[in-house]
C-alpha cells in the first residue's frame, strides 16, 4: 500500500527512525555527488514534504509531541513557495542563511539526542558544522547505515539505468586524454597521487561524456579517481557502459562497477588524495582516512578548465544561442498574437515553448524546468508552473518566461518578461522593468581589469532600482556549462556577502554568465531580463594592463512596449538599438520560410531603433 | 659625530645586529600603538633608508655580502617615490602584497638564520606569518630586546612631552563617561573582565582628550584599560597631564605612569581581557598570555562608535568644511592669477594653502601633509613635496593639491586638481579628468541599501575609466575621524581584494567617507577630486528595506575647464549644477568683506551653471 499523503510518509519515518534508536534525521536534496539537481531516485526532500524546489532541507525529530517537531530550511527563493506546499502543521518555516539545520537543531533537538544524518549526502564542512551546533546540547550526529528514507519510500525509483554517451570532440574541443594529462601534470606538480573526481558535471567534462541520468542536466551517475599518471578509474553501472563509450574511453581509462567505489577508494590506502570538500560528500573522507590515505583539500581540478571555454565551446554556445533565439523569437510571436486571448495558460506557455524548441535543432533536454510566470506567480523568482499553480496569462498584465534548452554544442538561458495586451502597460511597471534593463545593459556593457571578480560588477546591476528604494533578493550572474549544468561554478555576479554571495573568483576570458536582474513585486509581478554574456579580452590603445569584456550570446528581442526610454542615457539607446540589429541579424536569416513570415516581420517591427 | 649618510646607519645597525648575534632584522613604519602616522622618534624607516612614505617596510640582513642583502616592501603607491628616495644599491625593491617581508625572508634569509622583530612595533598576525615564513628555512624569528636601530640613532628624538588636552564634550557631542558606560555594558555582555585600548585614537575618542605627540593626528601617547565596571586605567607620561585634564577625567579614570604599562598589563593575571589584533602589538599579547590573563580576540569596542558620527560631531565637520572651503576657494583664487604668471611652486603654493587655512579659523594642525604637485609629480599618488622636490607650477598644464585641516569641530581632506593657464587643456586632460569627476559624482550619488560595504560601491567609481582601459591604484575612500585621524577605519571603498582592499564593514548613516577616484599617467601627470561624504538615510515610498545614500560635506569650485561637458549625462550635469549652487551658498557669504571681492567674483564665475 502507497502512503498517499506527506503525513503519512512523516509517520512512518518517524517509526522507521524510532527502531533505529535516532532521535531525529535531516533531509537535504542532494545526491551522492552533490548535485544541484538530482535524480527522481534521489528526490528524498520531495517525496517526503511535497516541496518541489531545488535547494532546501528538512529536519525531522522523532517525537512528533515536541513543538517544533520538524523543520523546513530555505532560501529567498522559496520563501513563498515553501508556505504553498509544505504543510506548516508539521513543518516550521525557516529562511537560510539566517537560521540553518545545523543551528536550529543546537536549539531545537532533544538534549542528549542522537541526530542521524546519510554520510553520503552532506558535504564534511556541514558535518563539522552540525557536530558542533549539536555538541552545545550534549546531542551527537551520527551517520546512518542505509537512508531511512529508502527504507520507506515504497516506490522509490531506481537509479536511472540510461547509457552514457560520448561527447564528441567536435563539441567538446578538446580530448578527454589531454584533459587528463593537465590534471595528471597538477597532480605531479603538488606531489598528489590521485585525486577523486565524484560531481557528475566534472566527470563528464574530463571523459567527454554525458548522459540522462538527471533531469535537465546531461551527466551520468558515475565516480572517477584519477591518477597522477594520466590514468582514470570510472565506477560506473555495468548496464550505462557501451562499446562506443568503451571505445572512446580507451585504455587508460579503467571502467569498474559503481558499486565497487568504496572498495576502490580503499585502495588508495597510504597515498596522498586531493578531494574538494565543496563537490566531495562526507562518506567519500571518511572512507579515505579510514584506510590511511592523506587527504589533502583541493579544488577539484577540472572546475577553472572547465568554466574558460575553449575556442570550440564559445562557438558551440553561439551556435545553440542562435537556434534557441529562433524557438524564442516564434514563441514571442505567438504569444504576442494568442496572449491577448485570455486563454493561454503557464502551462500551455511553457508546453508551446517547448514545442518551438524541439522544432528548432537537436534539443536534448531543457536546462532547467521552465519557469512560466503570470502576474503574482512571476513574484515568486524561482517558481515552478505545475497543474495546480497555473494561471491563465490576464490580458494587461506581465509574463515571465526564464527557460533555456540542453544541445550539443550548447546549453542556453534566457529571460524574458513581456506584456499581454494591447493596452498601456502601467508606468511603474514600465518604470520597474526600464531599471532592469538599464542593470542588464551595465552588465552587459561593463570593462574591467584582469583580476576582478563577479561580486565587484554587481553594483552595476542593482544601482538603478537601488536609487528608488528597490533591490532583487537573488544573485545577478551565474556561470553556464557547455551541454552541462545551467548552474556552473566558480564565478558569479553577486553581492559579496548574503544568502547567495558571490566567489573570490575573477573572470577569465572564455567564462560564461548569465546577466539577470529582476524585480519581484510579492503578490503583483515579476520581471527579469536574462542574456548570456561571454567574458572576453577588450583592446585599447594605451590600456594599464589587460582589460576584459563581454560578448552578448543571446540574440532575442525585449519587450519595447515596457521600456521608458526617458530613462535611458544616449549609451544605453545605443545599446539597444545595436543589441536588436544584431538579434535581427541573427535570427531573422532563419526565418526565411513561408510559414515564418509573420513571425519574420513581427520581428523586424520588434527590432527597428528607438 | 652623526651618520649622516644612510651607507653609514645601514653599516652600523649591522654591526649592533651582529653584536647581538642576530642575522638580520625588520624595521616597519609603526609605533607600539599600531599608528598609521607615528612620532618623529618612531621615523626608524626613515631614518635608516631616506623614505619617506608613510607605509612600508624594510629586512636587513646582517651579512652585506648577501644578494640581495636588504630590501624595501611598499604598495602601489610608493613604486615610484621607494625608487628616487631609496639606494637601488643597498636595498631591493619589492612590492606588496604581490610578496611581503615574511615571504621574503621565506625565501631569502640565510637558512637556519635568527631574525629580530620588535614585538611593540609588530601585530601578532604578522608575527605568526613570519615565524611560519621562516620555519620553512629552518630559521627562526626572535624577539629584540630593545630596538636595535634605537641603540644606533645617535639623535633620535625623545617622544613628545606635549600635555594632553581636553576634547571638550560641545565637540565630542557625547561624554566620556557615557561611551565608558557602552564599552563597560559590552565587555559585561561578553563576559570579560577587561579590554586594552592601544590605538591613540581609540584613546582619544573613549576619553575625549586629544594631543599634538604626532604630527597631523591629534592624540596624545598613551595606553588605556578599561575595566567592565566603567573604570579606565590611562597610562601616560606624567608630564602630560595638567590639572584641567585631570578633572576632566574624574574620579573613575585612574592615571598611571606610562612606564608601568607592562606592570598594569600583568595586575590582569587570570582575568578574561578582550585585545583587538589588528590594534593591539605583538609585545600586549605576549605580556597578557606570560600572566595567564585569556585573551579574547575582539575587535576593539570603540571603532565602530567611533566612525559612526553623532550629531554634534556631523554638524561640526559641515562646520570645519564651512571654514575649509573658505580658504580652499581663496586658495584656488589666487592660483588662478598667480600660476599663470609661472612662478608658483609646488612649496609655495602649499605653504600659501596653509596660511589661507591659518586664517580661516581654528586651525591646530593639517591633516596631512599637504600633497601639492605639479605635472610629473602628481603622477605619485601620495606624493609629499620637499625642497628637492619642489617643481615650478608650468603655465599650460594640471596641478594637484590634496590637503586638509584639522579643527576642533571636524578633520577635512580635500583634493582639487586644477589647470593653471589660460590656455586649452590637451583633449586628453580633459576626458581623463571628466572620466575620474564622473567616478566622484557616481560615489556621491549612490544610493545602496542596509548592509551594503563599501567594495560593493567601488566599481562605481571605476567604471568611466575601466571603460577605457585605465584605473587608479589605489581604494577610493577612507573613513574620516572627527578632530582625529584622516584616515579612520572600519569602512572602505576599495577593490574587494589586493593591497588596499576593502573591509566587510557595511556603511552606516553616520559614517564619513572621502570620495576620491583618481588617473595617473606616470612622467606627465596625475588627477584626483575629493570630496568627503556623509552616509545618511534615505526614504523612498514604497522601499523594500531601508536604504542609505551620501550627503555631500565638503565643498569648494571643482576646475570647469577641465571638464569635457559631452561625457556627461543629464544626471552629472544636474549634479554639478546643483553642487556649484550649494557651493556659492556655503562659501559665497563668507566672502562678503572688501578684501574677498575679486575672490566671490571669481568664485561666482566658477558655480555658474553648465
Amino acid at each position: 500500500m502507497l502512503m498517499n499523503t506527506h503525513e503519512a510518509r512523516l509517520d512512518a519515518l518517524r517509526q522507521e527512525l524510532k527502531s533505529r534508536g535516532l532521535d531525529g534525521f535531516v533531509i537535504p536534496i542532494s545526491d551522492e555527488h552533490m548535485s544541484e539537481y538530482v535524480g527522481a531516485y534521489a528526490q528524498r526532500l520531495a517525496w517526503l514534504t511535497g516541496f518541489g524546489g531545488s535547494a532546501g532541507t528538512a529536519v525531522v525529530l522523532t517525537d512528533s509531541t515536541l513543538s517544533p517537531a520538524a523543520a523546513m530550511f530555505v532560501d529567498g527563493r522559496y520563501t513563498l513557495q515553501v508556505r504553498e506546499q509544505v504543510d506548516g502543521k508539521f513543518y516550521a518555516y525557516e529562511s537560510v542563511p539566517q537560521t540553518s539545520a545545523a543551528r536550529w537543531l543546537g536549539e531545537n533537538a532533544p538534549k542528549g539526542a542522537k541526530i542521524g544524518y546519510d554520510a553520503w549526502l552532506h558535504g564534511s564542512k556541514w558535518v563539522e558544522a552540525a557536530q558542533a551546533a549539536l555538541a552545545a546540547r550534549g546531542a551527537t550526529l551520527v551517520p546512518v547505515d542505509g537512508n531511512p528514507i529508502d527504507a520507506v519510500w515504497q516506490d522509490q525509483p531506481e537509479p536511472s539505468p540510461a547509457p552514457a554517451l560520448v561527447h564528441d570532440d567536435k563539441f567538446a574541443g578538446e580530448s578527454s586524454k589531454a584533459k587528463r594529462a593537465a590534471v595528471s601534470e597538477w597532480l605531479t606538480a603538488q606531489g598528489l597521487d590521485a585525486t577523486v573526481i565524484s560531481a557528475l558535471d566534472s566527470i563528464a567534462w574530463l571523459l567527454n561524456l554525458r548522459g540522462t541520468d538527471v533531469e535537465r542536466t546531461p551527466v551520468a551517475l558515475s565516480y572517477v579517481v584519477a591518477h597522477a599518471d594520466g590514468t582514470a578509474d570510472l565506477y560506473i553501472a555495468d548496464e550505462k557502459v557501451t562499446a562506443d563509450l568503451r571505445q572512446h574511453l580507451g585504455n587508460a581509462v579503467t571502467v569498474k562497477a559503481r558499486a565497487d567505489f568504496v572498495a576502490g577508494l580503499q585502495t588508495l590506502a597510504g597515498k596522498r588524495v586531493s578531494v574538494d570538500p565543496d563537490n566531495a560528500v562526507a562518506a567519500i573522507f571518511e572512507t579515505l582516512k579510514g584506510v590511511n590515505a592523506t587527504v589533502v583539500e583541493n579544488r577539484d581540478p577540472t572546475i577553472l578548465p572547465k568554466a574558460v571555454k575553449n575556442a570550440v565551446e564559445q562557438q558551440g554556445q553561439r551556435d545553440a544561442q542562435a537556434i534557441d533565439g529562433v524557438a524564442m523569437t516564434r514563441f514571442l510571436h505567438w504569444l504576442s498574437v494568442e496572449g491577448p486571448k485570455g486563454e493561454v495558460t503557464e502551462m500551455s506557455a511553457a508546453a508551446k515553448l517547448l514545442e518551438f524548441r524541439q522544432r528548432c535543432g537537436d534539443l536534448r533536454d531543457l536546462s532547467f524546468d521552465t519557469i512560466s510566470g503570470a502576474g503574482p506567480n512571476a513574484a515568486s523568482p524561482h517558481y515552478r508552473v505545475s497543474d495546480e499553480s497555473s494561471l491563465t496569462l490576464v490580458p494587461e498584465s506581465v509574463y515571465l518566461v526564464d527557460s533555456g534548452g540542453q544541445y550539443p554544442c550548447g546549453t542556453t538561458d534566457i529571460t524574458r518578461t513581456v506584456w499581454i495586451g494591447n493596452g498601456t502597460p502601467l508606468a511603474e511597471v514600465k518604470d520597474r522593468f526600464t531599471r532592469v534593463l538599464k542593470g542588464t545593459i551595465a552588465i552587459d556593457r561593463a570593462v574591467f581589469p584582469k583580476g576582478t571578480t563577479g561580486s565587484q560588477l554587481d553594483v552595476l546591476a542593482r544601482q538603478f532600482l537601488w536609487s528608488v528604494g528597490l533591490d532583487y533578493a537573488h544573485g545577478t550572474g551565474h556561470g553556464v556549462g557547455s551541454f552541462l549544468s545551467v548552474h556552473e561554478g566558480p564565478q558569479r555576479i553577486a553581492k559579496s556577502a548574503g544568502g547567495q554571495a558571490g566567489t573570490a573568483q575573477d573572470l577569465i576570458p572564455g567564462m560564461i554568465l548569465s546577466d539577470e536582474p529582476g524585480y519581484y513585486k510579492a503578490g503583483e509581478y515579476g520581471i527579469r531580463i536574462e542574456n548570456l554574456v561571454l567574458v572576453v579580452k577588450r583592446e585599447f590603445p594605451g590600456a594599464d594592463g589587460e582589460y576584459y569584456g563581454f560578448e552578448t550570446l543571446t540574440f532575442a528581442p525585449i519587450e519595447r512596449r515596457l521600456v521608458d526610454t526617458a530613462l535611458f542615457t544616449a549609451d544605453e539607446t545605443a545599446w539597444w538599438n545595436a543589441y536588436h540589429a544584431r538579434v535581427l541579424q541573427v535570427i531573422g536569416p532563419q526565418l526565411s520560410g513561408a510559414d515564418d513570415a509573420a513571425t519574420l516581420e513581427w520581428l523586424e517591427a520588434q527590432c527597428r531603433p528607438f
